[in-house]
């Protein structure tokens, strides 16, 4: 008897219009996990190395855990995962709400999405019964009307939908996925991979239960949790203004990306506070399966111009920083409103605020002309203009068109010096964190295997001083600088990876679990315990996370990442310009020094490739013969 | 405030009669744990590398650990190390009873020896009152002598003592430590370092009482461990039978050492099963500290030429192998006698037994012949030999003086190919498995830092089908063929090893702890936290049990040992020439080969020196610059 799990996975052929269910074992999910360890296992058995992310072979996962739906705040997230369009390699993507316990209460730990179909179509996956249904009344439509429609298809109010708007349909390689309008899997264009299959969007209704191994200790953990967090610091601030909150820090500790990674202050940051957002634009808190948290922002705003649906989830930290800092706009119901409509139309906003700003200052610096846009003046500080950018490249016209391949393939199509302001990392345009204020963040960026990414990485600033305690369960010690790189940085970013993986792995909320906020690793490892029944520990769970990042790593290393590919971008390595961090950079041979000096820890070789040893003892023998050239 | 541990390090300096004590903080508790760890810290820090191991330079520890006198079975060991004299390298030797929870107890979680007394001494340490005091009237003495006539000196009846004998005042390079009588540390020769520096004993009282953070929780989970120790099937056989019970299992698998390693069973080995010393030469049980085991055993026979006196601990399993099969001796009065006349003079056993029938395999080959030994035979299967020798090892006197050097020496010195007969590994005699029959077991043998440990290493046996499910916590999910030397048989050693080093570095009792028997992994990681108050994990005691691991590497690698002494007995590379495992043996090529993976698996380079990458992992910095040659 499994418990926490189904011990099922559905696996649906689009391309036969057919599906079947692949069952697993206790030893098999003992080995995975979820999230992130399902997803490199699929890649690397079903070898998609060589396959093209937008042709039929491309293979998708929904991935929830074997945790995933257990009535405790934050034990709700799932996983995307395929190769990237975006990057050419290792995809991830989490989402929240309620997406995932549904598929669990439908009775499946995954869903595997194979092949294309031939003609738009949905998924309709009702409590065990599985139907490949025709989407041609669903396809053009934006999230919003698919999902109405599709209650109505469904004859289910409560029926939970991931989809992709038209962002998604046209294949923009950064198109995200969303769920109730207000969760996004917004990263590494999974959107454009669902869309390459025709598959307009997966409905779920589950009415199952999970069973626990220990019922009530999973209650008395929940319960215990939920008492944290109203008390937890973070927790408290985080239900109180959301994710904005980190606004004001982030811009005080002058690490708050700013026209394109040119400062790290917005001299009008103070407008994006989160107390004017909580005052001017913010409707009501929304959360997700089982979450007390409640961290998540509904926007209203009654205004001709950016008028402000409390439908839509509201914008977070990064949205703020992609469509107002990035492109220096201050005006938060023009950043809610663009938010609204990357939402509407599936861009994911992260991408799309680092593509117009890349856009602004190409134009201000003569490389995009007002021929390119039609006479659109393209400035930094023009909420306008990035509300018009957002249309148009969602709509694949005129500028957009080049802007929805993305900062680095855009940079390569225009040319005339354009790769200068196209920052990407393996990619992917960057979350919006200035690595030289935090540059344990700064190695996770460059090592992160979706490009970068900040929930992969530890944000070093929480970790100074006595904050360095959240990290003592697995042996740090010492309380962290955050802008100084070091042998202690490059243990710390190792070990705090490790820590973040976690919730990347098991489809757990950063924002109430470890290390920062109120779940402890001792309650977290009960959690598992009392859900599963497994005897395990931070230990076993913890291998779970270095055999999914090493899965990550083997899959991008077969695909043709090299160590040149873990690097940050040129702006990091030059002085930065202003404010609190004025003259700080990255020199470029101590960094690679510490990015080798990461290799050797993980038991990687100098061409970053995990040596036979590293493979056998994570038990990834079977990656052992297919290692090319690695380490023997 | 601390939990579980006083803060201090009683350093004494016998050359200059003084004492000191050392404090240190929380970090560095939480870095070294106690035990192997403190042994590391302390051989690398004083750096030990190049001093003789019987002269003033060498420094002693008796360890305890952060948890040793909490109330809990098993949680009771403390750790004796040093330079070894028999190796030349890192000691680590491990004793239960009640002495290192009485020096908690007195104050102190650890006690170190620096230099060389002018004349004998014992050290009286008195509830935190320190004196070295003359030992004229105790030198010379066995250790029931001592251990009486300190009882007066110090007018305690109540007394811990850790004492030498005979052996140990004349630098028998295999001598041990022995306490309360029925404790030993046994290997590496602690003994004749303590002898060296004219330290006839440490006697003991303390009445101090520990603080816990939890008191509460240490209560309940002790008695939950009483309770299961009850039911849990090998703590009741050890309950009844105490080690012997292992006799006629290793015998019937074919890996009970018999006449100097040649075979792998005893013909007569029925003689000494279990059920007959029970029945014969058992008198009571003894126990330790706080532990519901009581796996000791107290002997009594009233027989003229073989007398057993309860005062001292009876034969183990190992003293059964030693004096028993090894020597073919089949009289279980003789091998009781021969015990407890090593535990009156104070050698270990595990070595007198292999130097024994090392002589007598000599003896039978005409490498030794009658001339050295005064005209009396040495064959084997002729107790009185084995009797005869014990003395003659003890006093230095005829054969034994050469015989007092330990199997490696005393064959060099011998010459006429006696090294042939010569078994052990890093110049230290093996404990009595047959790693043909373990081959976990043969790998922990060859990796072991202080030569052939059995309480290093795991026993395959016990994780053959369901067994393995001891191990899922550390996620080693496949069961294990005891015979069998493979990529995964290198993995499970690597794992295993880690969960026997928690009980090396803790100072718990391997016959109470995990992961074979009655604690398990979640309430071993609860104990810790109730005992210490610190959030701590599985993950971060592996953390220290590498730590010590490497540590003792490092150490033993400055000494000189290369990866050539992780290797076997040439026995083992040759077939097993009867009984259940006839034919099997180690091919030598392919042992390199594993040994190899097993470098690369911890981090270290083909030399098998730890990499830089693996010292920064593991918070080791300090090691980095003296790391000569190794891979950067």
């Amino acid at each position: 008897m499994a418990f926490g799990y189904n011990g099922k996975i559905l696996v649906v052929d689009l391309t036969a219009g057919t599906h079947e269910i692949r069952e697993h074992d206790e030893r098999w999910y003992r080995t995975y996990f979820g999230g992130s360890g399902f997803i490199g296992e699929m890649l690397l058995k079903e070898d998609l190395v060589d396959v093209d992310p937008l042709g039929p072979e491309n293979t998708m996962i929904f991935a929830c855990s074997v945790v995933t739906g257990a009535p405790i705040s934050g034990f709700n997230r799932y996983t995307v995962g395929a190769k990237s369009p975006l990057t050419g390699g290792f995809a991830r993507t989490e989402a929240a709400g309620f997406f995932g316990p549904e598929m669990k209460f439908a009775g499946f730990d995954a869903v595997i999405i194979k092949g294309a179909a031939e003609k738009p179509v949905y998924l309709w996956i009702n409590d065990g019964n599985v139907e490949i249904r025709d989407a041609a009344d669903l396809w053009g439509l934006d999230n919003w009307d698919t999902l109405v429609k599709l209650q109505e298809l469904t004859g289910e109010k409560r029926v939970r939908v991931s989809s992709i708007g038209p962002a998604g349909e046209k294949m923009i390689p950064y198109a995200c996925l969303q769920n109730d309008l207000e969760h996004y899997n917004g990263r590494t264009g999974m959107g454009a991979v669902m869309g390459s299959k025709n598959l307009k969007a997966i409905a779920i209704r589950g009415t199952g239960k999970l069973e626990f191994a220990d019922p009530e200790k999973v209650k008395e953990i929940a319960s215990w949790h939920r008492k944290r967090i109203k008390e937890h610091p973070p927790n408290v601030g985080l239900h109180k203004y959301g994710t904005p909150i980190l606004t004001e820090g982030v811009n005080a500790g002058g690490f708050l990306p700013t026209r394109n990674f040119k400062e790290g202050q917005f001299e009008h940051a103070d407008k994006l506070f989160a107390e004017p957002y909580h005052d001017t634009i913010f409707h009501s808190r929304g959360t997700c399966w089982s979450c007390s948290v409640a961290c998540k922002r509904k926007l209203e705003l009654d205004d001709p111009k950016y008028p402000l649906d409390k439908r839509f989830g509201g914008s977070e930290f990064e949205a703020v920083a992609a469509l107002g800092s990035m492109c220096a706009v201050d005006s938060l119901p023009a950043i809610g409103y663009g938010t609204q409509l990357c939402n509407l139309l599936g861009l994911d906003v992260v991408s799309t605020g680092s593509v117009i700003s890349f856009a602004m200052e190409c134009y201000e610096n003569g490389i995009i002309t007002d021929e390119d846009t039609g006479g659109r003046p393209l400035k930094f500080g023009d909420a306008d203009a990035m509300i018009w950018l957002i249309r148009q490249i969602a709509a694949k016209e005129g500028i957009g068109e080049v802007l929805s391949l993305g900062v680095k393939k855009a940079a390569e199509k225009i040319g005339k010096g354009a790769e200068k302001y196209s920052f990407h990392i393996k990619g992917q345009e960057l979350a919006f964190h200035d690595g030289r204020g935090k540059t344990g963040m700064g190695l996770g960026f460059a090592l992160c295997p979706t490009g970068a990414d900040h929930i992969e990485t530890p944000h070093d600033v929480a970790f100074v001083g006595e904050g360095i305690s959240k990290l003592y369960p697995m042996g740090l010690l010492d309380p962290v600088d955050p802008v100084k790189t070091d042998a202690a940085k490059v243990r710390f970013f190792y070990i705090g990876q490790k820590a973040w993986g976690i919730n990347n792995l098991l489809g757990l909320c950063n924002f109430c679990s470890v290390p920062i906020h109120a779940l402890t690793f001792t309650k977290l490892v009960e959690a598992v315990q009392a859900i599963t029944g497994w005897e395990t520990s931070l230990y076993e769970i913890l291998n779970g996370v270095e055999r999914a990042n090493v899965m990550a790593r083997v899959f991008n290393n077969r695909c043709g990442f090299t160590p040149d590919d873990d690097t940050l971008i040129r702006r990091w390595f030059e002085k930065m310009p202003s404010g609190p961090l004025k003259g700080m950079r990255f020199e470029p041979d101590e960094f690679r020094g510490w990015i080798e000096l990461y290799y050797e820890m993980s038991g990687w070789d100098k061409e970053g490739r995990p040596t036979r040893g590293k493979l056998i003892e994570l038990g990834l023998d079977w990656l052992e013969e297919a290692q090319v050239g690695a380490a023997q």
